[in-house]
C-alpha cells in the first residue's frame, strides 16, 4: 500500500535484464557508442523524424538542459505554478540555464490556464530589459495533478506562445502515461501528435518514473539546437561516461512498446484505485488519467490508512478550485501508483477506505 | 586489445547481481532510504571517522560538487596542469563552483612540483581582490600518469596548502588503483592515511572505472560542509531519483574489499603490459603503479597495432621532462588496463608490440 | 512639466561644486582613498554605530549586491511584487546572487502585506531542497507608490521575518524621501530607527535619484559582510577606478543635511501637486508622502496633457485595490518630483488638469 | 612625484565643465536620451562606419561585456598572461561571459607571441567537450608594459585568430596613448586602421585613465552584436540612470580631439622621465612609447625616492626575458603619468634617481 512515489519502484525486470545483456564487452565512453547511436535512431523513428537527442541521469538536468536549449541566460520561462520546474527543482532550470526567471501561471487541474498565460506574458512589454525577456514555455504532461492535455488543448497554449515567438519544452517525467492514456481515447494517436506536431520544441522524455533504473532522454525537434547543448551537459557534469548504459534502458524501453505497457499497468492501478475510493464515498479531486489519484480524505482516515501500512502525501491545494477546498478535518492527499504497484494493495487500500 | 579507457568496460557481474537482488520492493527517493544509509556508514567505518557522503552519477560531477564544498565563487584551485578537472570535464568546475579559477601547475609524472606550487599560490599576494582568492589544491591519486602519490608525498603538498588557508581536494577517480598499489608497498596503509591524515578535506572516491555502472561517492572529512552541498547536488540536478540503486553499487564495491581486488587485477594487467613492452624494448615513460602505461612507440608500429585492432590514444608530452620527448617518428600513448582485461589480450598486444 | 522619473534630473548645484572643488590632486583608486574613507566616517556617523559601507554606481548594482551579502545563490529572496529588484531590474539580482529566486507578494499601496508574507513564506517548509532555501526579505522605503513605511510597520515584517531566520533589506533608492517625510512627522526620528533598530541588515542608500551625479551607497549593519562582499564587488566590476569621485557627492549629501533638503523639496513639490489634483477633483489612487503622485486621469485630460508639453508615464494597478482599478476611460498615471522640480511647472500643469 | 597610476588622478577641467554646462534640464534616464545618441554618433565618425556601442563606469565591466559579447559560456579567452583581464580583474570577465576560461600567453614587452598563441590555441583541438571552446583573442592596447602594437603585429595575432574562427576583443583601457603614439609614428593612421580594419570585433574604448571622471565605451564593430549585450549590461547593473553624464564626457573628450591631446601630453610626460632616468643610467626594460615607464632601479634609490614623496610600484617580471631580470639588489618598478602629470615633477624625480 505504498503510494509514495512512482520513483520508490526499483527498474522492471526486462530493463534489469537488459543491461545484464549488454554489459560484456567495451564500447566508446561518453555517449560515443553504438547503442547511444542506436537509441537516439529509435527515437527518431518513434516520433517519425530526425530529432536531436540527448540523455541525462535525472529529470532535473533533463528539464534544466532541455530549458537552457530553449532560452538565453536573460529569459523568462513560464510554467504552471505547481510545475515540478518551479515547486521541486530546487533552482536547477535557474542555475543551468545560467538565469531564466521562472514565472508561474495558475490553472485548475494543473494545466495552465490560457487566459491567464496571455495576461502574464502580455505584461512582459514594458520597456526593454526591465523584465527577462519572454523566451519560453513550459508544458508537464501528463500534469502534477495526473490529468492528461488532449492535443487541442496543448495547441490552445502553443499557438499564443509561438505566435509571441516562445519556444515550447514538454515536461514529460511522465510522458509515457500520458500517452498511454491518450491512446486509450484514440489509438491512432502517435508520440508526434503532442509533441512537434502541436507546437513543442523540446521534450524531457522520462523514463525513470515508468520503470527504468535511471534513464531519461531529452528530444530536440530542433535538431540543431543539439550541438550548442552538448556543451552545456558536459560542463554541468551531466555526460556519464558508461553512457551506453542509459543507452540499453531506453531499446529496451522501446522495444515492443515497453514503455506504454508499463504505462498502461500504472494507470490501471490508478483507474483501479479511483474506483475504490469512489466507490467509498471519498471526493477525488482530478480526473484521473495517469497514475495520480488525488483524494480528499479525512484526516481521522488518513491516520488510520498510515498506521495500517500506507504510504502517500498530503498535497497543495493550488490547482484545485477554492470552493472544493477541503475544510478543517479533511486533507487533499496525492496517492501514485507505478509499474511495480500490484492489484492487491489497491484493493486492500480502497477496503480499509471505506472502512 | 582495447586499452582505450577503463570506463569502456560495463559493470563487474558482481555489481550487475547485487542490482538485481536489491532492485525490488519500494524505498524512499532521492536518498532518504536505508541503503543509502548503509553505504554512507561502510565509507565512515572505511576511513575510520563519521564522514559526510554525498553520491553523483558522474566524475565530474563529483569532483566539482567536492570542489563547490571548498572553494567560493572567487576563489581560486590550483592543481596539476594535466588533471581532469583542468583539462578533461569542459569547464564543469568553474560552472559547478560558480566561478573558480582553475590554475594549472606542473610537474613531472603527474605530480604537481611542490616547489612549482609554491612559486604560483606566492603571486596571489597582490592588492586584494584582483586575483581571486587562493582556495583550494586538488591532487589526483592515482595521477593522469598512472603514477601514485605516496603519504609523503601528499603532505608535502598539504602542509604548505593548509598553512596558506587552503583546502584541499583529492581527485580519487582512480583512488581504488592508487590505494590497490600503495598496500602493495605497505599492507598495514589504509583509506585514511592517503586522504585525512594527510591533509585531505574531500575525497572524489571514484567506483565507476574500478567496475560499477555508474556510481561516484565524495566523501567530505568535514561533514558539516554536507548539508550546504546539498542545495548545490538539488540545483546542479545531481541528485538521483531511485539513489538507492547507487547506494546498492557502494555496498557491492565494499563488501569483502570488492573495489581493491577489481583494482589489483586492472594494476596487475598494466605491469603485465608495461613487463611485455619492455621485454620487447620500448620506453615506458612513467612508473607504471596504477592501471595505466604511457609507452613510447614508434609511429609505424602505432599503426600495425591499430590495424591489429589495438585500441588506445595518442597522450600530451606535458608530464614527460623535455629531454625524454620522443622524436618525429614516435609517439606517446596510453593504454588503459580495467577490471575486464584479460591476460590473454595483454599479451598479444606485447607480442605484437614486440614484432 | 517633466514628472517622468527624478533620475531625468541632472546633478545638484552643490554636487557638482563638490566635484570641481575635491577632483584636483591624486588620490589612490579603487577606494583606496582618505576621501571614501571619510564617506564612510560619516554613514557611521549619521546611523550610530559602526557601519560597513560600499559604494556603486547603479541602484541595480546596490540592491543587487546588498541581497548577494545576505543570500546564498540557492535561496529565496521576498519582497512586493511591484518592488525594482522584481519588476525593474532585468534580473540583476538573480545574476549577481548566483542564482537567488525572487518570490513576490502582493499588498495594497506598494507595502508588503504581512499576512500574505507569512502564507507565501510558510509554503517554503517542504521536503528540503525542493524550493530555494527562504533567505531574505527586501523592502522598499520609499515604495514604489510613494508610501512611505513606519517604523512599526517595518517591525511588523522584520520580527516575523527574523523569527524565520531571514535577514532583511532595505531598498532605499528614494529614501531620502521616506526620511524627509517621518521626520515631518515626528522630527525625532533618525535613519537608525527604520533600519538597524528596526531590524534591517542592509540598506541601499540612494543619493543619485536624490541629486547625486551617480552615488550609491549600500550601508551594512553587519560589518563582517563587508569583506566578502569586495570580492563579488570587484568580480561583477562594480568598483569604479576614481572612487574619491563618488565619495565626494556622498560626502557633499551629508554635509549640512544636503540629502534631506533636496528630498524636502522633491516631497513638497509632490504635495504640491497632489493638493493641485486634488482640486481639480482627480482622485489620487496612494497617499502622497513621498516624491510621487499616482493619479487617475481621464484618457482625454492624458493625451492633453501630453500635447501641452507633460512628461510621464501610465502604472501598473498591482497595488490599487481592485475596486479601485479605473474604468475604461481613465487610466492611473505616475508623476515624480525631483529636487530640481519647480513649483511653476507644478501650478501650471495643476491648472491643465483642471482646464 | 606621483606615478603610482593614472587613474589616480580626478578629470580633466574641460571635463567637468562640460558636466557642468550639460547637467541641467531633463532628460530621459539610462541611456534614451540625445546625448547618449550624440556620442555614439560621435564614435560611429571617429570610426568611419557604424558600430554599436555601449557605455560602463568601470573598465572591468567594459572587458568582460565586451567580451560576453564575443564569446559563449563555454569558450575559452585567449590573453596575455599579464593581461588586465587575467590579472587585475578579479573574476569578472568569467563571472560576466558566465564561465569562459582566461587563457594566458607569454610574450616579451606585453605582446602576445603569436607563435606561442598558435602553440596553445592548437591544443584545443582534443574530443569535443572536454575543453572549452576557443572562442576570442584579446589584445591590450597599449599594453600593460607600456608598449604598442603596430598595425602589421596587430594583424599577426587577428589574422591567425580568425582563420581560427575565434572573435577578437581589445583592451584599450590606454587606446588614446596607443594611438597618440602611432600618430607620432605616422599622421594618418586613423583609430580604424588598428581596430576594425585590423582584425577587432570589439573595442574597450577607455576615457577614465585618460582624463575623464568615469566613463567606458564599447564599440561594437558587429553592431548586431549591441542588442543582445543590453540584457546583459542590465543584469550586471552597469546601466546607470543619469547616463547623459557619461555621454558628456565622451562628447568632451572627443571634441576638438581632447582625449589624444590629454594622452599625448602623459606619453610627452612618459618619454621625459624616460630621458631623465636614462640619462641617470638606469636600465629602462621596454620601450616607452605610451605613458608608463618601467624601469630597474636599486632597491636602495627605490626607497630613497619613497622617502622622497615618490610615488609608484614594483612590477612582476614575466614580460621581461629571463637574462634580464634585476639581481637581488635591484627591483622593476612601474611609472605612470597622466594628463595631470607635470614637467617639474618628472624633474624631480630624475635629479632624484641621478643623486
Amino acid at each position: 500500500m505504498n503510494f509514495a512515489s512512482d520513483n520508490w519502484a526499483g527498474a522492471s525486470p526486462r530493463i534489469l535484464e537488459a543491461l545484464a545483456a549488454g554489459n560484456g564487452g567495451l564500447a566508446p565512453a561518453y555517449g560515443q557508442d553504438d547503442l547511444t547511436r542506436e537509441a537516439n535512431a529509435r527515437l527518431s523513428a518513434l516520433f517519425g523524424r530526425d530529432v536531436g537527442v540527448f540523455t541525462a541521469a535525472t529529470g532535473t538536468a533533463a528539464n534544466s538542459l532541455a530549458l537552457a536549449a530553449l532560452c538565453p541566460p536573460y529569459g523568462a520561462v513560464y510554467a504552471h505554478e505547481d510545475a515540478h520546474i518551479i515547486a521541486d527543482e530546487g533552482g536547477a532550470p535557474e542555475f543551468i540555464t545560467q538565469g531564466a526567471r521562472l514565472i508561474g501561471i495558475g490553472g485548475l487541474a494543473g494545466k495552465i490556464d490560457p487566459a491567464r498565460f496571455e495576461t502574464v506574458a502580455g505584461r512582459a512589454s514594458g520597456p526593454a530589459g526591465r523584465l527577462p525577456v519572454p523566451a519560453a514555455l513550459s508544458l508537464t504532461q501528463a500534469t502534477e495533478c495526473g490529468t492528461v492535455y488532449r492535443p487541442e488543448e496543448i495547441l490552445a497554449l502553443t499557438g499564443p506562445a509561438r505566435e509571441r515567438g516562445l519556444k515550447v519544452h514538454m515536461d514529460g517525467a511522465r510522458f509515457p502515461n500520458a500517452l498511454a492514456f491518450l491512446k486509450q481515447l484514440s489509438n491512432d494517436i502517435a508520440p508526434a501528435d503532442v509533441t512537434w506536431k502541436a507546437g513543442i520544441d523540446a521534450l524531457s522524455f522520462g523514463f525513470t518514473k515508468t520503470g527504468a533504473l535511471m534513464a531519461e532522454a531529452v528530444v530536440l525537434f530542433d535538431a540543431e539546437k543539439a550541438a550548442e547543448i552538448e556543451w552545456r551537459r558536459k560542463r554541468s557534469g551531466h555526460i556519464v561516461s558508461k553512457a551506453r548504459l542509459i543507452a540499453i534502458q531506453i531499446i529496451a524501453m522501446l522495444e515492443d512498446d515497453h514503455w506504454l505497457d508499463l504505462a498502461r499497468h500504472a494507470n490501471a492501478m490508478a483507474a483501479l484505485l479511483d474506483k475504490g475510493l469512489r466507490a467509498a464515498g471519498h471526493e477525488i479531486a482530478f480526473p484521473v488519467e495517469a497514475n495520480e489519484v488525488f483524494a480528499v480524505l479525512p484526516k481521522a482516515l488518513i491516520e488510520r490508512l498510515r498506521q495500517a501500512g500506507g504510504r502517500f502525501y498530503e498535497w497543495p491545494r493550488g490547482s484545485l478550485a477554492p470552493e472544493r477546498h477541503p475544510g478543517p478535518d479533511a486533507d487533499l492527499v496525492r496517492l501514485v501508483t507505478s509499474f511495480a504497484t500490484r492489484p492487491d494493495e489497491v484493493e486492500a487500500f480502497a477496503r480499509l477506505a471505506a472502512g
